[in-house]
């Protein structure tokens, strides 16, 4: 057993007795269904070691997560263009973002904020229907952790898009000010299904790797993304992947980081790795409690702060 | 000549002929008189190289980039307490940011806006007349530059206290809520002090040169702060260092930094160098514009990036 | 001719070379096409008599004006517990209604602001189709001014139902509230038909005589509301019926009202008359300009201020 | 006895069970100190009767109700160019107004709110000493009111002088804008000392009458405004008088009004009466609880609303 693989599972096993920590999230009854026990880690290293913990083979709805793909979807499509409909800002509180929504003209602060994603779901929308696009989603998912069995939880879209309101008032406000080109329902059928996408930890930290290896995924070679942009993606994850605890994270963590409603983050060690874990209970952000604690963990042991040696 | 003169020289050459945009500050006559012209950089690395170009050796009014230096002080007198009286989170617009202060009772967003820096200097002032005050941070700065002809622009310090109205509203509003432990009056003599403070580039980088050592001055040996603390302050500077252009800057250059009105800007690169630009014309965040395009072109050239190779 | 018919005159004649100035509404091309030099006033007193000036027998679509009947029809059906579903606090811009309305739990300022009338709209709703509701608020308009030729203009609703995204946004956040009982969808139908209600200014000054006469219509004796009921919506009129421009209003006309962004006004003198005055031109608070002049000029002429003899 | 006596005393007499509800202002010990206990009522009609009820000749902080008379001052000095200074909208929450202060670029959203009477009172202080400024208010009060014991409460102006953080807040921000003339510190000097203005309500009753009766006070036969302005005025009253409750208070009551944090209110019925309450216990707007419910049985019994017969 390497080192590595040591400290996964002291981490795991010392942060154990608190699972259960946090509340689960509740505004869907698929989400709230969830077993508030479940803890999984995965570390993938860029030399290709493989260091699991706990439930860290379970597929669970990564959500929010979905956004960094997307992301790197849409950039691929229209390069730094993006940038004209949605900003690089962290957003400060839930409260904050629909007041800057509406003080900056339909321009949501970041791809990471709903309004954002939402916006971002536009652009990859752009030359298909919503189901191509998400088939786009699912293939793109697919290809990057080099496994076939990623798929949307068809229970988890359905609710999102029979309760999703607010997100139906973001997308009409970004129409009402010229920021969307698509039909508010569309843009939502296609980022409701992203959001359902089922992972388990192992999947997602693979898929993550290429943004810990200059843009080229170690495992198969493929070439994602150039050295430029996974920096570039991995700024936003650090500056804006937490909500209105991104400061926090950044902080304690020192890792880019996104982290999803569904207890789900994946992190990036450039150079080093990326790293998936999994507890559903959230912590006042809406951030993974356990898996916050247990990534802060993993930095001080392994190092691996962005900020230091 | 080094590859890295080299470079800096390049990079200093490349933007000489834009010096003059951008808009220099003029809310105290000190600060408008200053010729548009200038532009330094200095680049310590850790190895204890210095590389300079163009006016490296000219003192400039540090204005905000001082409120590294007191939250390192204040996290030496105070430790992790100092968190109870500033968060840790970007802080969006100037707009926006007294709106959350309204709406989080008194807790400034972090130390690096006004109303965060104020706090963090009242803290600093605990146990001190403003004199003494006053006196700590220069010796600190002395010490941390290793030079000791760092002084304080008492005409930029008189001019600040003359006018700096949103400072005393801003001040007065914390001890509203209880959150000044100090006359508002005495906070901001010393406040308007440190932000008169005039340093040269050189002298700047050499006293950021302990954030890019893990805490220790390479030069003097000095251990300022353990090796954690100085990661932190890396992490607060990526994530708020520069306003509402702290995104922007961390995706376009990559690094921990933290900008002055007076068009000052320190970056700091881990385990490489500490770095000092100076050019007063500021973009439309008010960051120096010239010293933010060539921290970008610094960044490219040697690949010091935090967020990946 | 009566002495009240002349200053009708005589205020219509004075404004007539002003006719064109402000701004037409444009957000849809049914209301952008309205001819700008469209200028007319009603004054029906609670004695009977009309006074008329100017394109007074024309119809316009009445828009927000409708706020004032639905509001009624509300208060008939639910009586004041329609007061826990919006408030009755004037709200300031339009920038600043979004964020109380976030701030404030999805509860709108007062039923004249667009994600206010949305609520009173649903609850009109109750037990009905929105074809049903439509119906009814229709007939209610007929009953009051005693006129069977008043109709949906269905150009304008089908114009708003296919681009009004903001209200589909307001909808859309006071359901993510819980505070919406019926569909988005549904309830922006019947919304959308009752704004797009055609109107001359005769008639609807006879609409809003129950407002001047303590609740009921001298021309038809009926009762429409209490006299305590029609006072409180009269004051409602007052502090909320002009978006941003209510304090203004009340101060210079010092007369309750509701505009539209038609172009009408509908004002009431109490114990006196029933004024509604027409011109599209609409100022900066986006009410109209000829009309906010002509009613401020008829206030001083005869001395209708509710605030003094 | 008068119907009017009988009304005022059955009144009195039905809420003084209810004496000691609501949240006596704390925020400085002078008010503290009240006893809860009291409440009094004075109304003086424009025919010169007299009718007290309970406390009616006992003095208090009449606080915020001295805005209306610096308020009259400021426009018998200036005239309508008082405007430039302050506007003439609601405010919204206590919240709201400091955003609004920020998003509207200094300008108070209309005198009744702190930040709008502090630019008042700067207008007051015009050629002035703050010393002569106090003085003119206090004699302008005795004039009104035709009685020489009206005096300022020492120790409540020197207890604000002290604690009153937040206006020293909101006249620097207003300096910040350049909207203030006179330094932070003269105009609070005269501000809280017209706040600490000590004055029974049959005082303050006979002060405000010359609002009821078209802006002469028809006990001394002074002219104290035109007609206009005491129209202006009192729709001023009626839409901003009771913060972020004025529209509930136009509802309910009916009448254009001014509280104050120490448990006053004074009420103007056009053509009819004065009308001052006073019990110190406050609802959650801020506004006397018992004295608001005063003011609603004494318009309902009455008929005194300007909303109607």
């Amino acid at each position: 057993m390497t080192d590595l693989q040591a400290i996964v599972e002291e981490i795991h096993a010392s942060l154990s007795p608190r699972r259960g920590e946090g509340k689960v999230a509740d505004y869907i009854p698929q989400l709230a269904h969830v077993d508030p026990q479940k803890f999984g880690m995965a570390v993938v290293t860029v030399d290709g070691e493989t260091h699991l913990a706990g439930d860290a083979e379970e597929a669970f709805s990564i959500q929010s997560i979905s956004k960094v793909f997307t992301l790197t979807l849409a950039l691929g499509k229209h390069g730094e263009s993006i940038w004209k409909r949605v900003g690089r800002e962290p957003s400060g509180s839930a409260f904050n973002s629909i007041v800057q929504l509406e003080y900056e003209g339909g321009i949501p602060r970041n791809p990471f904020i709903n309004a954002g994603a939402i916006a971002i779901t536009d652009l990859v929308l752009a030359g298909h229907t919503p189901k191509e696009a998400i088939g786009e989603i699912v293939r793109f998912l697919r290809y990057l952790a080099d496994e076939d069995d990623i798929i949307v939880d068809q229970a988890v879209a359905r609710s999102e898009q029979a309760t999703g309101f607010r997100n139906f008032a973001l997308a009409n406000f970004l129409r009402s000010f010229g920021k969307l080109d698509h039909a508010a329902e569309l843009v939502l059928g296609v980022y409701f299904h992203q959001c359902a996408l089922a992972m388990s930890c192992r999947q997602l930290a693979r898929a993550g790797l290429f943004l810990a290896n200059s843009g080229t995924n170690p495992l198969t070679g493929h070439r994602v993304v150039s050295h430029m942009r996974a920096r570039r993606i991995n700024a936003l994850m650090l500056t804006c992947g937490h909500y209105d605890g991104s400061g926090d994270f950044a902080y304690r963590v020192g890792l880019p980081g996104k982290s999803g409603v569904g207890g789900g983050i994946l992190a990036v060690a450039p150079g080093k790795a990326s790293v998936a874990v999994w507890s559903p209970g959230l912590n006042e952000n809406g951030n993974s409690l356990i898996g916050s604690l247990a990534l802060e963990m993993l930095a001080a042991r392994t190092g691996w702060s962005v900020f230091g040696a």
